[in-house]
């Protein structure tokens, strides 16, 4: 069972990461940008049939792991 | 419009980033885990109103700076 994880700062979280990617676009000629942020992207495979559980277990490894909730959100999907 | 773009290194590619995870989620607790594969996700907000034209600047945009084609894949995708 294959799932996407998305983590990405919150909102009011500056990130100058994904400044200075909209600053080099800016200059590379891309003139419509409007903003530009970034984030992680996982690929987690699991070897769990039952969905739920595998959802839960992904959840969990965001908590303990791949994000830290006070300046990131995270969204779990099935692929 | 805004579009996510998320960059992923090729199958054949190691990723040792993501193996860190992996070895560190198994460290954990998490045994179920079959693989995990670490890659970059952007948010980009265009000022275009004709989405074709929008979607191959983020062609563009990937090509030029977001992904290294050499070893990465790119998927574009309208949120």
């Amino acid at each position: 069972m294959k799932f996407s994880v998305t983590v990405t700062l919150k909102k009011d979280v500056l990130d100058p990461q994904g400044k200075v990617v909209q600053n080099t676009l800016k200059n590379l000629g891309m003139d419509n940008l409007k903003s530009i942020r970034q984030g992680k992207y996982f690929e987690i495979e699991l070897d769990d049939s039952d969905q739920k559980k595998a959802e839960k277990k992904i959840d969990e490894m965001c908590k303990k792991l791949l994000a830290n909730l006070i300046i990131e959100d995270y969204k779990i999907k099935k692929i």
